[in-house]
C-alpha cells in the first residue's frame, strides 16, 4: 500500500526528474550551438564551404530542440505547477532556449558568408578579427552553459562583464574595416561579408550575456537585466557572502 | 454567506481580470515601442537628433514595461496556475514582451545613427529605402499587435508573410548601397549607418513575425515556429473552417 508521504514524495521525485531532464535537454541544445559557432568560425577562416553547408543544415535540429524544449515547459507548467525556485527554473530554461536558437541563427548567418566569400574570394582583411572574436564569444556561450549547468552566478557576471570587451573589440574592427574599404572599393562586397559575420559573432555575445543573466536571475532570484554592470556585480557578489 | 460556486466565480472573475490587465499592459508597451520606431525613423530622414535623443530616453521605460510584465506574468504562473488556453496566453505575453523590447533596443540603435549622420553630414543616398522599410515594418508592428488584441490569427499569419516582401526589399536595398559605395568611397562610413538603420529595420520586420507566430499559437495552440508560410496558412486557414 501507499501511503500519502511516499507517494508525495514519488511524486516530488518524479517532478525532480523531469526538470533535470529538461534542464539536460537545453544543456545539449547548448553543446550542439556552441559546436555551430566553432564551425562556423572555421569554416568562414579556412573558407570551407562544405562545413558551412554542415553548419546550415543542423539548423533544424535545433530548431527541433527548441520547439521540444518549449513543450516540456510548457507540460512542466500545466501539470505540476511549480513554484519558487522550479518555476524560476523553468522560465529560465524557457527563456534561455530562445537565446540558444538565435545563437544557431547566428551561427548559420555566418555560414552563409563563409559561402558567400567561397565563391567571390577571400576578403583581403578581418579574419584576425573574426578568430579572435570568434573565440571570445565562443567562450562567452561556454561559460554561460556551464554557469547554468552548476547554478554558478559568479561564472555568470564574468560572462555579462567579458560581453563590454567584446563590444568594444568589435567597434575597432568596424571602424578599422571601414576605413581599408575606403582605400580599397573594390573589396567592399566581400569586407561586407566580413563584417556581416563580426556582427553575428557579437549578436551571439549578447544571448550569451542574456543567459548569464538569467542564470543569476535563476540563483539569486533578481531580474538583473538592463541593470549596470556594477549593480550587477554588487547583487552576486553581495548576497554571495 | 459565499456559496462556492459564487466563489469560484469570483476568483475566476478576478483572474481573467489579472489576465486582461498584463494582455492591456503588453499592447501599452506595443503601443510604445511602435511610437519609437516611427520616431527613429522620422529622426534619421529629417535628421533631427533631438528627436532620436528622445527615443534613447524612452528605452528606460520600456525596459521597466517589460520586467513589469514578466513579473505580472510570473505571480499568475505562481498563484494562478493556469491551464490550457489561459497558460498559453501567459506563455505568449512572456514571450511577445521579449521581441517587443528588442524591437525598442533596434529602434534605440536607428536613433544613435540619426545622431551620427547628424554629426557626419546626410549620407548620399539610402533615405527612400529607409522611409519604405520603415512603413513596412511600422505596419508589421501594428497589425501583429491587433492580431494579439483580437486573437487574430488571419492578420497574424499576413504579417508572417509580410516578413518576407521585407527580406527581399532589404536585401536590394543592401546590394544597391554596396554599389554606390564603390562608386563613391568617402561615403562609406555615412552610408554604412544607413545600411545598419536598415538593418535594425529588417529585425524590427522579424520580430514583429515572432509576435505573430505567438498570436498564431495563441489561438491555434499550434508552434508555427520554422514551419513555411505553407504550412503556416494550412494551419491558421485548414482550422478557420
Amino acid at each position: 500500500m501507499i501511503n500519502k508521504d511516499s507517494h508525495t514524495q514519488h511524486i516530488s521525485q518524479q517532478f525532480n526528474a523531469e526538470l533535470e531532464e529538461v534542464r539536460s535537454h537545453l544543456l545539449a541544445m547548448g553543446g550542439l550551438v556552441e559546436k555551430q559557432v566553432n564551425d562556423a568560425v572555421i569554416a568562414l577562416i579556412e573558407a570551407d564551404s562544405g562545413l558551412a553547408q554542415q553548419v546550415r543544415d543542423v539548423d533544424d535540429q535545433t530548431n527541433q530542440m527548441e520547439r521540444d524544449i518549449d513543450e516540456a515547459c510548457l507540460r512542466i507548467l500545466a501539470r505540476r505547477q511549480p513554484a519558487a525556485s522550479d518555476l524560476r527554473l523553468v522560465i529560465s530554461i524557457s527563456k534561455s532556449v530562445i537565446d540558444l536558437e538565435r545563437i544557431g541563427d547566428e551561427a548559420s548567418k555566418i555560414a552563409r558568408r563563409a559561402i558567400e566569400l567561397c565563391e567571390e574570394g577571400s576578403a583581403p582583411r578581418g579574419y584576425v578579427e573574426v578568430r579572435h572574436i570568434g573565440d571570445q564569444v565562443r567562450r562567452m556561450v561556454r561559460d554561460a552553459l556551464d554557469a547554468f549547468a552548476r547554478f554558478d552566478a559568479e561564472l555568470a557576471l564574468s560572462v555579462a562583464q567579458y560581453d563590454k570587451t567584446v563590444d568594444r573589440e568589435y567597434k575597432t574592427a568596424l571602424r578599422e574595416l571601414a576605413t581599408y574599404m575606403m582605400e580599397d572599393p573594390r573589396s567592399i562586397s566581400r569586407v561586407l561579408s566580413i563584417i556581416w559575420a563580426l556582427r553575428s559573432l557579437e549578436r551571439i555575445g549578447d544571448h550569451a550575456r542574456n543567459i548569464a543573466e538569467l542564470v543569476i536571475y535563476l540563483v539569486r532570484g533578481t531580474d538583473v537585466r538592463h541593470m549596470g554592470l556594477k549593480r550587477m556585480q554588487q547583487e552576486v557578489q553581495g548576497k554571495a557572502d
